[in-house]
């Protein structure tokens, strides 16, 4: 293949950004995370891995629970924050306005458009990582952020995260449709 | 919390779309994937999260082996194609130029700037989905798309996916640097 060999260590292009909310010792924390996906359908579930030494990790096992959050780009700094700093060493509880999710108790974080609250139904324990899969359980919206009660990107002004440059990129703008533009390709 | 409630099956705010490779029945073939994470560190591990009735999820059992390709914005449509249609149907071998992984067999797309060839470590059974770990077992991207030796996201060009809306976005602007730009909020 005409391509030159880079680290095993490969990365996506590029990773969603979010915030993951659980309690460690009754208290609210909060951990910026990359390696999310959704991996279930019916019911819909979502996963984070997690390395091992994590604060919030001590969290999810202890309570069952965990949301994720998806941050604007006008917190940017304060997520980034998030991941700069253990919940061992600094109280995160009063960075974000804090909701309790209501068919879990997860912490929500309030100035982010959406957010997930989760129960947790599944540890996959890896070499160095955990994988949380959780059951969303809840989900909500700014309103000022949907178009026609579905959260909308271009409101969200999310952002992402490429690895191992360790940079951020806001989301350019529509390049197509899903499931359709591939149409005429077809037969 | 002030809030809108939307519907439960909600999902990550873009999500990196992948173009999975694997043999089924020895032929190539390739499916189109949003839902997908890195989620170990060391070894460098990777999951995708494939609905049960797809075509691939029968190779990666055959196999043992998948490969996950970062398509770019030029090969957008052929991409949303592999998601249309099943290699239950058709073939889809043709649609791409195919190269084999050095240390897996694995069919990689020698017109994606990145591609990784993984080993199946793990199977997680979820309700309507089944959640494959591999590991990365080689990593190539095209030279063109790096810098230094490492991918550039701004040469690589991919795109990303957002549901239930189902459109596709370039990649913005850059917005930050990751692990810094919070430090200023440190102490």
């Amino acid at each position: 293949m005409s391509k030159i060999q880079i680290a095993d260590n490969a990365f996506v292009y590029p990773m969603p950004m979010v915030v993951v909310g659980t309690k460690v010792a009754g208290r609210p924390n909060f951990m910026a995370v990359g390696w999310v996906s959704r991996v279930n359908f019916k019911p819909p579930m979502i996963a984070v891995a997690l390395g091992k030494a994590h604060y919030t990790n001590r969290g999810i096992h202890e309570t069952g629970v965990f949301s994720v959050n998806v941050p604007g780009l006008d917190l940017l700094e304060k997520v980034d924050h998030c991941g700069l700093v253990s919940g061992e060493n600094e109280d995160k509880s009063a960075l974000f306005t804090v909701a309790e999710g209501q068919r879990t108790g997860a912490p929500l974080i309030e100035e982010c458009p959406v957010c997930m609250e989760c129960r947790l139904v599944q540890v996959v324990d890896l070499p160095s990582n955990e994988v949380f899969i959780g059951e969303i359980l809840g989900a909500y919206a700014e309103e000022a952020c949907c178009t026609g009660n579905k959260p909308d990107i271009e409101k969200i002004r999310p952002f992402t995260l490429t690895m191992p440059d360790n940079r951020y990129w806001a989301v350019g703008p529509e390049v197509g449709k899903a499931w359709a533009t591939g149409t005429r390709l077809k037969g």
